[in-house]
């Protein structure tokens, strides 16, 4: 084959990579906005993250053609046709990703106006940080191809599965010490639970990295601080 | 191209959408179980769909695999690659519903000797119905490449959310009544918002059949009876 062509493979690739990095960029930003939004109970702020789920949509859908018609026309083989997967599974990832974003940005709305004692937010605060966080890490490692990283990110799952567990409880404590609570609360766990699976999202990347650098899928359990089975009823449940 | 070659490509999309099908029979008959398994709280059976989550993640996998293998080998074009691609989305999709199925599942064994008023459970089983029909409507249009039934799907999701949001006040409502409600009432929102995202993947796969057939991706807004906006703090949200 030309050399030329197999350098314009190499840009068509390379692109592709860059539309995934602007996608996960934008989910970045929409998770985070949204949670600045739901702290501060900002409604414009919310619905900005509202509207850019449209975009992220749209990106997505732009990746998943292109990356397609170059399976289709190039017909790559190995490392080439991993890398172009992956750029399809992350995508889809994100958009995931932005649908959770606009869920908590939706119930930030939902929620003006209404009874809000201050200490029910840290909790959803604290676990936010380390959704984002991980989200933010495993982009990181898709940028840079680094396969340790994807699989730090892949293993600290179970600390954000563990702090979700926690803050559902203490949901639960607030909502049967004053009734007046069960509303708030009830939206605040709907949000907490959107970040665990925003977690759950960053671990499916950072999957797709292991298997994009090494061609190995990873088969074992991912490790889950799931305790349904020990199953008090205040138990919360880790979900898919 | 010779004709044993198309014919072969042909008998190769077939069994792509016979693997398809399967799949949604397995999906079909995993959210069906874990209804049953919540209303009886039958760990035996919860326990069963918690196994068959594994099957229907390895058979989604290899459907991307072969339908990516077949776009790179048979370079298709037009409705034979519409064919392809909407098999590696329905297959996402269904993939996706084994995943709230099991999460279901997962609740019935963390509520096993607990506090259950059976009244509660009425309005998430009627939900539930709702949810099975759209999902063997939506598999019964993609079998017969039905566009009209595909559409009767993607416009009656309106009702199944509709009917969620009569759920979540309802359910909010023995929450504030009997504090005792709590724990298992908070149980039940989780599932029932497991069955109306249930939904929405049967929205999702309504339209990827109408794109399969018509080549058309449906743009406008999908019907939805998504209050959130008019937000008192006992409207849920309808997620996406």
């Amino acid at each position: 084959m030309p050399n030329h062509i197999v350098t314009a493979f190499d840009d068509e690739l390379k692109e592709l990579g860059r539309n995934v990095a602007e996608v996960g960029g934008l989910a970045e930003q929409m998770v985070d906005r949204s949670i600045s939004a739901l702290m501060r109970v900002d409604i414009d702020s919310a619905e900005d993250v509202i509207r850019d789920d449209r975009r992220i949509d749209d990106l997505q859908r732009e990746i998943e053609e292109k990356a397609i018609l170059l399976i289709a026309r190039r017909q790559p083989m190995a490392r080439d046709l991993r890398e172009i997967v992956a750029a399809i599974r992350i995508a889809g990832d994100l958009e995931r990703v932005g649908d959770l974003a606009k869920n908590i940005a939706k119930r930030v709305i939902a929620l003006q106006g209404q009874f809000q004692p201050p200490k029910l937010l840290h909790g959803v605060e604290h676990l936010a940080e380390l959704g984002l966080e991980q989200l933010k890490n495993v982009l990181d490692a898709y940028a840079r191809r680094d396969v340790q990283q994807a699989l730090g990110v892949w293993n600290r799952d179970e600390e954000l599965d563990a702090l979700y567990t926690s803050l559902f409880r203490e949901l639960l404590t607030y909502m049967m010490e004053d009734p007046r609570n069960i509303g708030f609360c009830t939206h605040l766990l709907f949000c907490a639970k959107n970040i665990e699976r925003i977690g759950d999202h960053a671990t499916n990347i950072a999957e797709t990295v292991h298997y994009q650098i090494t061609g190995i899928t990873l088969t074992e359990e991912r490790p889950k601080n799931d305790r349904s089975s020990t199953a008090s009823i205040d138990l919360p449940q880790t979900d898919d």
